[in-house]
């Protein structure tokens, strides 16, 4: 793999591409064109091969590309052939649905460890995981090797919660509370903000009213 | 404003701009750089300054933007000074957390309805909504002229969700189900999915070992 800087938005389509791959893969499908990716995924054929040329020469002209390899490919680009433990924090109602996904986590990413500050999440069950208190963050982190933390707790907690993951050796965190969390630059924060995701879809509702 | 298409990517930073517009409002901040948005949202102040050129001349050079005004562009932009009403099937924990997120959508942008296949949910409450049963979702979204759908019923549920949506006239969608649905091209669908999110962010998490 070249050693390019590859945009977060490329990034962030590979995983789609792996999930629709996968589903093909189930149905025994071995070969896919860029059109089929495209009308599947809503996205422009010539934006599929262009993404997917970042990592080299995968497609064959007027034969596409083989389902099988595409996906091993983007799974050692993504790095989904190693393991990867995840932590998170905050067992309300986000954090259990997302424990919940478990299931569609394939390969060896998966949600570890959970962890809450109330006395009465603690002990809880949530999807086969013992809510943690926080006092066990630090150890726990260390000793999984966890790499990954969620945040799911109120806007107000959030910071805090990132700054004992930033401490406890976490190197990436996926933000779940409506708010910005400032972090040192070697640690990648993503936001996962379903309130933003609203309002981005509102833009294009009214786009049929504009023209 | 020019009716030139914008780039999805560009839609989708606008309301992480505002959100922390909104934020430097509160504390009575009256004027931003493209270097303090860029530095506090980790992006690229040229990009910033790019996705705002795509709605005209908002910065003044040496001075930077007025906070007042760009919230309020962005909000014509994003269409959010209209009222948008939002309805949720799936009344599980994650339609729980979402309904709970209410609290921080701004401006008219609300969900006004949940539904649920599932006798036992049915007349539960969640945040001052009562979940209702789903021979009720033509009619409700039609009466509350409910524009935006969200699906958080498990992945074998979601396409059957997504026709009834379609069927009562819904404009755009909002998936949380870990599945491609398929919809008539006028309706958008946006994936708010958690696992791939996660395996976005492994790629991060390995760059420091190729260097």
């Amino acid at each position: 793999m070249k050693s390019m800087k590859i945009s977060e938005a490329v990034v962030r389509r590979l995983p789609i591409y792996l999930r629709f791959l996968n589903e093909l893969n189930r149905m025994n499908v071995t070969t896919v064109s860029s059109q089929d990716l495209g009308s599947k995924l809503d996205l422009n054929p010539a934006q599929i091969r262009k993404d997917l040329a970042y990592f080299g020469e995968f497609g064959k002209k007027g034969i596409g590309y083989d389902v099988k390899y595409l996906i091993e490919k983007i799974r050692q680009i993504l790095k989904l052939d190693q393991r990867i433990q995840v932590a998170l924090v905050g067992a309300g109602n986000l954090g259990r649905a997302l424990c919940n996904y478990n299931a569609y986590l394939q390969d060896n990413m998966k949600i570890v460890a959970v962890f809450d500050a109330e006395k009465s999440k603690i002990g809880q069950n949530m999807n086969n995981l013992t809510v943690l208190p926080m006092s066990e963050l630090t150890d726990t982190i260390r000793e999984l090797q966890i790499r990954i933390g969620i945040i799911t707790v109120p806007a107000s907690e959030a910071q805090n919660v990132a700054d004992r993951f930033v401490e406890a050796g976490i190197e990436a965190i996926l933000n779940f509370a409506p708010v910005i969390i400032k972090v040192p630059p070697h640690i990648r924060v993503h936001h996962a903000d379903f309130t933003t995701d609203l309002q981005s879809l509102a833009y294009y509702l009214n786009k049929e009213e504009e023209a």
